[in-house]
């Protein structure tokens, strides 16, 4: 095999998700492309390294310090909704129902995985609670909901016992559309564990 | 969202099998990732569309014009195997037991999505076999059983009818270790049909 298609096949099954046999499909398709299209990827990946930074109050990705929601004059800056990552921003900002501000953590606790308290932004989210004015009245902790991202909420919640400020966990539940039937035994303990009366 | 990542995510889901999500999801991981990283990914892909050419004797992928299975004196050059892709001789390559040179058409026969007979390196192939020396004796045709693949290995056998050369087709039948239970009734047709005594 040409060493320029091995090494492209080897870069390409670093990527999550991606196996050899995948990564050999995706170089195969980038030969018969033209040489246009195959440099518009090349560049865009080298764009995303040089252009997009982490905003400095939130940690949102962002091209301008700082990012385009913590500057929107229009958004409630009393909450602030925390999340693992930039990607779940823009999960719930598709789902178009909060107004407030966020704060990305950058992962979860995760003991096993080497992940401590001091590799998330935690520090930076202290520091904005305490300063932060108006004073934030609550905080939405929105971490996934697993054995870390819960022991995350956990944690934020301690760690923000003695301010002045509500803290609250995303509803766990079955999914819009879901079926008991098919639904896992923790989802529906948690759904049960979460009703609310009618 | 930030225009570069934004630009990313587009050029990625133009890759074959690669959606939107899956776009998304390596876009936030170069994000993520030493610029080392993502920019080794970058460089291959410009190395791959400057350095790899086709061979002009067989279409095959290379970074020297002829390729090294054309080059290589130890080969069998009376036997051309005929493929539609250069990933074709890879996976034929790995299997090991063939010796003979190999032939790339480029594609298959598919009326329906407009690829005729000008569009694969037919004219090519037959010249190569009209001028070989020593002569080929056989020609295995060895494009992938579906209907355009067989359709294409008909019109080379009608295209090389009036020359000296035995023209034949890889078998078509069960894998190994498959099941009938789970086979595709096509499959086993073409498994019963191709049948050898024992």
């Amino acid at each position: 095999m040409s060493p320029s298609v091995e090494k492209l096949i080897k870069a390409f099954s670093r990527l999550p998700g991606i196996g050899e046999k995948t990564a050999g499909r995706l170089t195969y398709y980038l030969l018969k492309t033209p040489a246009e299209q195959a440099n518009q990827l090349a560049d865009a990946i080298r764009e995303l390294k040089e252009k997009v930074i982490f905003c400095s109050v939130c940690r949102n990705i962002t091209e301008q310090d700082t990012c385009e929601i913590c500057r929107n004059p229009r958004r409630d800056r009393s909450v602030i909704c925390v999340v693992e990552e930039p990607s779940d921003i823009q999960a719930i900002e598709a789902a178009g129902s909060f107004r407030g501000l966020y704060h990305v953590l950058g992962g979860r606790l995760s003991p096993l995985d080497g992940v401590g308290p001091d590799d998330l932004s935690l520090e930076l989210f202290l520091q904005r609670i305490e300063q932060s004015d108006p004073a934030i009245s609550e905080v939405i902790v929105a971490t996934n909901p697993s054995v870390e991202g819960d022991a995350t909420a956990l944690y934020i919640q301690r760690l923000l016992a003695d301010k002045d400020v509500s803290v609250s966990r995303i509803a766990c539940g079955l999914p819009a559309g879901g079926h008991l039937e098919y639904m896992d035994s923790f989802t529906i303990s948690q759904a049960l564990q979460g009703r609310h009366s009618l």
